[in-house]
């Protein structure tokens, strides 16, 4: 996506050759008209792949995830990273390594949200090494629904998350593919 | 806002006299649809008031605040309940105690993000006691900008959080303002 991969290049910040940073945009100040841009290429993405639900992530996950469900008349659903005093009905859980925090966290949806039949599009912010993305896949397999795709806004191909998704069967849609951190520099997959 | 309080009627749970759960279209899993009505209801209050940022606090207030930011034509913001390693710069820091979870926690905003001049409309899905809005207030004055507003999708009016936000000289538009939840009965104000 040609306006993702511009912006990227604009204002992210690249900390080192394994970490790029995009507050300004993503994942601490947002763009709306960027966001509900990316809603749109996914929905198109997956315009034929007739989704029921959105999944995604606490907290950077949720606004691309809305802005996608919206475009495909579809709710969305976050995953909460611990248990809240409000949240008692029967959980599916699962354990999730963060490569960033450097610490396993739990990861929890309500039964009554993802369903058998579903049919789920994952949406998350990060493809690194897939460890989030996995758990979302797991936690909607136990509730008897299907992936149908995994959106991803930025990957990271010089880590191993889409092979490791890819592995297990899953269709994976990156809207920006980067090859490279090195040296400063951003350099995608596609240059 | 008829549409909400007609929503929170059929799919909100009371749990006790206290607590309101939404987790059907607001907490964890989310009405697209809803939202961008919210984020219009919120832009139609504050049309006057020359925005120019929305704040809010992960999670629950990113997808009522990016819909709001969209409609006003603005960045929106989301607190960081906690330091994160990918966020290092200057930080806006202030603690606020969650009567839901029974903790204090430290949110964190970016200095580049709120700045000096800035005009910010702050979101949130509850208002109760109104620490997480005063904390955000709160922010917004440390980094020397002007809270024009504060938008509350549910209030609790049997709670002191709305008299604490106006005795500190705060505007406060609710969209659902929820008198009483005795009896397992939700009463809104203006019934």
């Amino acid at each position: 996506m040609q306006q993702l991969k511009a912006r990227i290049q604009r204002d992210g910040v690249v900390l080192n050759d394994q970490v790029l940073k995009v507050d300004e945009f993503i994942n601490h100040q947002i763009d709306p008209d960027l966001m509900v841009d990316i809603g749109r290429e996914f929905a198109h993405l997956f315009e034929q792949s007739r989704i029921t639900k959105v999944l995604t992530i606490e907290s950077s996950g949720i606004a691309p995830a809305l802005c996608a469900a919206h475009e495909l008349g579809v709710p969305m659903v976050f995953a909460r990273k611990k248990k809240s005093l409000t949240m008692r009905e029967q959980l599916l859980i699962e354990s999730v390594f963060s490569f960033t925090k450097q610490e396993e966290n739990e990861i929890a949806v309500s039964r009554k949200y993802i369903v058998p039949g579903d049919r789920v599009l994952i949406i998350d912010d990060f493809l690194a090494n897939g460890d989030a993305a996995l758990g979302l896949a797991r936690i909607v397999e136990q509730a008897g629904a299907l992936v149908v795709g995994i959106g991803i806004l930025i990957e990271k191909t010089f880590q191993p998350g889409r092979q490791r998704l890819e592995q297990n069967g899953y269709r994976v849609e990156s809207l920006a593919r980067i090859a490279s951190l090195a040296n400063q520099t951003i350099k995608y997959m596609d240059d």
